[in-house]
């Protein structure tokens, strides 16, 4: 019976009809197809089948989300030349983050082709974005490993786009902390203002509380590392209490 | 006075003439010369000399470590084939650590050539070890810029190499609870237990706060966004306690 099993799912592997679709979907054909095939099996697949002689895609993963930190650093490095870094780094947090690399694998149809475990499958591991931003970026890393980077990068900016079409039309996504302050001010109150509430931890691991305070309100309280994310995490609350209070 | 000083900062730069040096300490000769220069100037420097013509180097910072991020995961994932996804990332980041980057930069002489602010410099800029890392990247930033990635990647795999031997010799450096572990077992007593004091904010931005106990005895306190990093900050207090307690 597991022989039984182990030889089904070799069989399978042998005969992914899923293969051709994802090389035709991404326009690029691998030399080496099994780099495709390793990219599309989610970890819980040969946890749940340890006979199968499959590896899993985070290795994969592991090198595409490095791949893909270069290209599209050295994309915005060259197309916006008067950024200073932080800006730079917000471009690119606004690119890769997770729920664009999702929209992506959806694009290319990933998640339908992904060997997943069925204790996955069926809580939704289909549709979950870290899943489908893991795989593309398995994907990318494949491409990487099968062509070198020169090649790789191409194929990485054309699937990028109309990402970065849309980032330099829309521009970074606001930041909470300057969409509260533009909120604020749009109904002719004085601007925010930020109050540290406490500081913990040694210092290479710090930790700040942060309240923000409109007129005197407390209207949202934030965590974070440093003082700048517990402001934003602040400035996040604070807005969706705002939004709940015009509702 | 002030168009004097601008007229000596040009001076200064046109003749730096720490870039021969630099070049010949790195064994590679700038297509762009500029690039290196620019990679050069700590942020400190424009700071405080606002009319000198400079850019700062956290652009080239910028690009330095998402390279350097590609390259080391390339090669870890081509040197050791069975490594999985988590291994690869502990051993990217005992090479890529603050540390190594700055040791790399000292060896290459780069923070004597660095303009920096006369206020950092007084308070001990030059050694400050998060400032030499700055500088390294900056300064692969820049090779990569200057030559593309194939060059530069022969380039920084050759920097790299007494790094990489050594994580090869002596492995990834012992994790702090680990470590912490053998060296209570070695004295005969039963493994440290962790245990969660607090667990502040909303869910995206959890912060725990963890004690390490050893026999019923609170041995170190530790802060972090996931419980594992909370457990370590405060598995490394308490080998820091127990090697005060042997001097």
């Amino acid at each position: 019976m597991a022989e039984g099993s182990v030889r089904l799912n070799l069989v399978n592997l042998a005969h992914r009809p899923g293969l051709e679709i994802i090389e035709a979907n991404l326009g690029y054909t691998f030399k080496e197809r099994k780099l495709l095939e390793e990219a599309l099996v989610h970890r819980s697949y040969p946890n749940e089948n340890p006979d199968a002689d499959v590896k899993d895609n985070e290795r994969l993963e592991f090198l595409g989300d490095a791949f893909i930190g270069l290209v599209i650093a050295n994309h915005l490095y060259t197309r916006f030349p008067a950024l200073h870094e932080g800006h730079l780094t917000d471009h690119r947090s606004a690119l890769v983050r997770r729920e664009t690399l999702a929209r992506l694998a959806i694009s290319l149809d990933l998640g339908t082709h992904l060997l997943m475990g069925s204790g996955e499958e069926a809580s939704g591991g289909r549709e979950r974005s870290s899943i489908l931003a893991g795989v593309l970026e398995a994907v990318l890393g494949a491409v990487f490993q099968d062509r070198g980077y020169a090649v790789a990068r191409g194929f990485a900016l054309r699937l990028f786009k109309d990402e970065l079409r849309r980032l330099i039309r829309d521009g970074v996504p606001k930041d909470p902390k300057n969409h509260l302050q533009e909120t604020i001010q749009a109904q002719g109150m004085a601007p925010p203002t930020y109050r540290t509430v406490s500081e913990e931890g040694p210092e290479h691991a710090r930790l700040f509380e942060i309240e923000v305070l409109v007129e005197d309100v407390v209207l949202g309280r934030g965590h974070g590392m440093r003082k700048v994310d517990a402001q934003r995490d602040a400035a996040r609350e604070a807005l969706l209490k705002l939004a709940e209070a015009r509702d």
